[in-house]
């Protein structure tokens, strides 16, 4: 199995920030995440205080960032990472059924917004899965519920639907998923996991449906779900100046890394994740990275 | 006279990005620097690691801040400041012969490369100047002499021309001054700065020049000369994530906050030192600042 010097989750700001300045220091990366990049960051209605672009709509720096990785000649891996193994002298990154290895890893992921569901912490791996394409086919022949806040999670509800027997869909944020005739789009607010040995129903403001999973799709998970092990500060991993974390060769940048959440805050925080990336992979800590 | 919300000394990506998100934040700012902005950024060949902007000169890239201050109605007063005097509740910011008054500092005046001259430190303000246009009458029918390795030094000696007897020209980078009767240029390399109770002399790698001062005009001075008493750590001020200072209420970023020195993380300092200051404003260190 290949493995790559640095492994970059997230495709917004400050991973794309990370991959270009790694790419220019000749490191072999994977960038993971999403080819569209970051939904938060496509609907940003104008952006007035990123220094060169002057009152530039989402989208338009969306475009510009895809643009970039092109010429670039970085591609996107498609997929989303749901745990981040430290194994000592390398990471070990789960995509679904795939493995990743990598000697380094930046986390740019992005920050949870928002709480926990109750029973969420307590039923994870036992009917709450934060992964549609990694957990589907626990579920063949069964009911899902599907919290949809995340750009992604009316795709992720339609791939379940084809696999599971029925999919139960909350809206919170964004579109709804197609209409197909198992999936049923109900307009309830989530208050609750319930169970007993797995997860047996979801509470509503209205009511009890029973399921057998509950996927909570979110833009971002909590920083301790994605990395075990590693010290945060509520839904933020603890870095340093040089965006070191608690673990030796892994690093964190943008929102994932504290406020203030701002795209020129996060790309710059990306590039210096990435110089230190590089440093730790010269094995010389108190080596003097050649600047440009 | 007015008291500013924030004063921001520099006008590279990190001082232009501080002022961006000042501005947008609406307060009373005074940007100081030069309305062509950073010398350094106008002359990079090709900046390749700017997200958003592929593979753009350092001209252009220049000539994008400059309409972005003008369409955010951000003016660039053209001013060298040479000391940032801490007054309690304020700041207080000498400016050749002017004083600038700000609630808050942010210093984005970037590194200074090199070394200083043997006798630079010991003769500072006894016939050593960083500022021709601050100290140029003190010197009027002498000789003197200018070490130029900034940008404007050119300009300044052809200033200091205007009034003192003779001007010396040690060029270490950049163009030289225009052709004037009483500006010599002498290619060779400085050594050492010479004085009993005053500068007497500079010494160059050919001899010894009999002079009543040196200017030594670099693109930027030591932290400790340009904020007594802030806690600095070689040529940088030292400071948090939050790029505060050991002075509550003065901030630094960019260059001068250390390495790496990059363009995108300079603006990324920015941001967050004008974040910072907007908070001191509020005089609640703890409040959560409103994000965009």
């Amino acid at each position: 199995m290949e493995r790559y010097d640095i492994a970059i989750i997230g495709t917004g700001p400050a991973g794309i920030s990370a991959a270009l300045t790694a790419k220019l220091r000749n490191k072999s990366i994977i960038l993971l995440g999403s080819a569209e990049l970051s939904p938060k960051l496509t609907k940003a209605h104008r952006i007035d205080n990123y220094p060169g672009l002057p009152q530039i709509s989402g989208e338009d720096f969306a475009r510009r960032l895809r643009e970039q990785l092109s010429v670039m000649e970085i591609h996107v891996t498609e997929k989303q990472v749901s745990t981040v193994y430290a194994m000592g002298d390398y990471f070990a990154l789960q995509a679904g059924e795939d493995m990743i290895e990598s000697r380094t890893v930046i986390v740019a992921s992005g920050v949870m917004q928002g709480k926990l569901l109750p029973g969420e912490e307590k039923y994870l791996g036992r009917g709450v899965s934060y992964c549609a394409t990694c957990d589907a086919r626990l579920y063949q022949g069964k009911t899902v519920a599907v919290i949809g806040s995340s750009a992604e999670a009316p795709r992720e509800a339609e791939f379940l639907a084809e696999i599971v027997e029925k999919v139960l869909y909350f809206p919170v944020q964004g579109e709804l998923p197609q209409e197909r005739s198992n999936i049923t789009v109900l307009h309830e607010k989530p208050a609750e996991i319930l169970g007993d040995r797995s997860v047996t129903a979801l509470r509503t403001d209205l009511g009890d449906h029973e399921v057998s999973c509950v996927f909570v799709l979110r833009d971002a998970v909590m920083p301790d779900k994605l990395v075990p092990g590693v010290e945060t500060d509520g839904p933020h991993i603890r870095v340093g100046m040089d965006m070191e974390t608690s673990i030796p060769g892994l690093f964190a940048c943008g929102d994932i890394a504290g406020r203030p959440y701002q795209y020129v805050k996060a790309a710059g925080q990306g590039n210096v994740a990435a110089l230190s990336a590089v440093r730790h992979l010269l094995g010389t800590a108190g080596h003097n990275v050649k600047e440009e």
